[in-house]
């Protein structure tokens, strides 16, 4: 039994917007980009969070960004088990297939999954500890990040871990063979930011000053 | 050692660009929502290609969608495994904190990562079919698709495999526990669309018709 | 004999400027283009006037424009007579071998090209009409436009003639057969932009109302 | 009937992106030169590829360069024939009413322009040889350099046929009256330049080793 309903009449007014609007000033490019495939020049790895859509901050149109969006912006440690994993495969097609020049880990301010991670490792969140917690088990990656930041005072604990869930995210890259083999080559840069769209700030993390700094 | 590397300056424009215009028009939004919390309406599933941004064809917002984006758009089936799962992760996210009124599955033309399911289920992509390939274990979700489609004659397989991933989703989504709730207490809709950004068109799946019908 | 000279230091100094910033941090894409090629989405013609570049206002980075510059941004009439025509070579480069999806022509205020047809039309420039003045053959492309301007009030004419400018080279660009092909089968779009560096405006042609719009 | 078009709402975006940033830090400059006039110190003839952007190699600003770009960076052989000559054009404007002290031509690396005339020369491409071909018509400007590396070795033909269009383009130039007697007044200067963005580096001519030489 197929559940799908009709799509509310809103979003099909939109839809006829977009393609009476954008679509038909475009449509010269969206075509091309259709035969010719795509080109992106970056994968931009963000969170499913509704307030942070990064083709809105960098003004991006069709074409430019390969766009994996998941809870927290994280990125598991390489492990070729045979299992499926969906966020290795969108890294191991944008590196390997597309050979994008960049992979950029954006995180954001009141993420709601940080903070259940954050719950979850100070022992307030059991429901999150449960085996069958999908949640849970997907913050589990970000635990090495709640201990570098755990000997914080409680109010600044939550932000600097929206910031470890970027830092693990490109460590955990770096243990993809293909993601290391393109970096020591230079044909692939990794770069770490984290905004705030409530303050419309942007910040990038700069190793040498082992920090996050506005750009 | 973390690679991370300065961004490219042309985004840090476009990123002053962004914070000049957009978000000094809507910044007493971005903070309410920062504030606030979000409230999305719809939670969408939507390819990573860079040729499809749902927040483009639906002229959406800060606040309004939570947007998971994987290749090929796929929901795997309900595993409790104890392992981490984005995907699962993200709906489980969605239906019950977020507790989204809709959940839609938005399939695209020219998808890449179906057509990788295509050649390896048709014997043509060995390199996906080992162990260690994440494309080709993570594709192996819509195996199920490719056998209801195979009967068909070549030039009409690829477009049908296009929507399977769609309905194959659709189905995965309701095996788990919550999603099904949701759906028989009618707090929760699901909806099953397929796009040609280079056509301009859009079709959504219509049960009783058994296909997809342009809106 | 070859006169070429050293060049001045303070450009050899700006290009390691160049190399030890945007190119070490763009590097991976830059070589992506070199080995992979260029995709530019759109041609622009521009004035070589060294007030206005293109690639400042739209913010562009390397692979995203290909760039035309002569004098007054003109483009002259189909002639296929065997001579070397370098403007209807760059269009049919664009248009045949790289298929843009746009063709933009960017006019601007304090045209110094336009001024001396301007000047010359009006019989105050008697040096630019000689057969041997290279920018008065070069501004004959614009007689048309002078024509219908004539009739305004002085101190509207030039600006209205920069205008003239962008819209001759359109209706020009439409004798080539290849554009007129490209535009009635909607795979190029032509744009007639003006602006005004000094002001920090931007003005599109608007077909339906005849004239120039702020964007 | 004029076909223009609205210009693609990204492009616009990024407009009022520059002037809420770009123009606003620089309008008092931008400004006095509207006023004032340019006062370029260097016209620099480069090629149309989306790649190759002198601005940005040199860090320019608005008013330092009047840049025209064609195809290959050429320049024709002196030819006052009463016919329009954009590239001539250009150059007489920079030299004789600007009054440049430097002509800078650069060359670059995977010049498809270049590449189309080894390909036309060695008869391999027979629709650039017909008369209608503008592109083939252009490049037939570059057919004395081509026949000065003939004898290469096949891989260093392309590369030196590249170096050939900055020379025979300096060659060209001095066949100009009012060239020749600046530079022989010391007025102007002239240099050859080849960029390989992809490498991130830039060679000059030097007439007394007879080849280019790294900066």
């Amino acid at each position: 039994m197929n559940m799908a309903r009709p799509l509310p009449s809103y979003l099909i007014q939109r839809f006829h917007g977009w393609r009476a609007t954008t679509w038909q000033d475009n449509k010269a490019w969206y075509r091309k980009l259709a035969t010719g495939g795509q080109h992106p020049r970056a994968m931009v790895i963000s969170c499913c969070d509704s307030r942070v859509h990064v083709t809105s901050i960098f003004g991006a149109d069709e074409g430019e960004f390969f766009i994996h969006r998941n809870i927290a912006n994280l990125v598991p440690p390489y492990q070729a088990d045979g299992e499926p994993h969906g966020t290795s495969a969108a890294v191991e097609y944008a590196v390997t297939a597309l050979k994008v020049a960049h992979v950029v880990v954006l995180g954001h301010a009141n993420c709601g999954g940080v903070k259940g991670c954050h719950d979850m490792c100070s022992g307030h969140a059991p429901a999150l500890e449960e085996k069958t917690s999908f949640v849970g088990r997907w913050m589990d990656i970000l635990r090495p990040g709640f201990e570098r930041v755990s000997h914080l005072p409680e109010g600044d604990r939550l932000g600097a871990l929206e910031k470890e869930a970027v830092l693990v995210s490109l460590e955990n890259l770096m243990t993809f063979p293909f993601v290391r083999a393109a970096v020591e080559t230079e044909e692939l840069t990794l770069h770490g930011l984290w905004t705030s769209t409530g303050e419309g700030t942007l910040e990038q993390y700069e190793p040498e000053l082992g920090r996050f700094v506005p750009v």
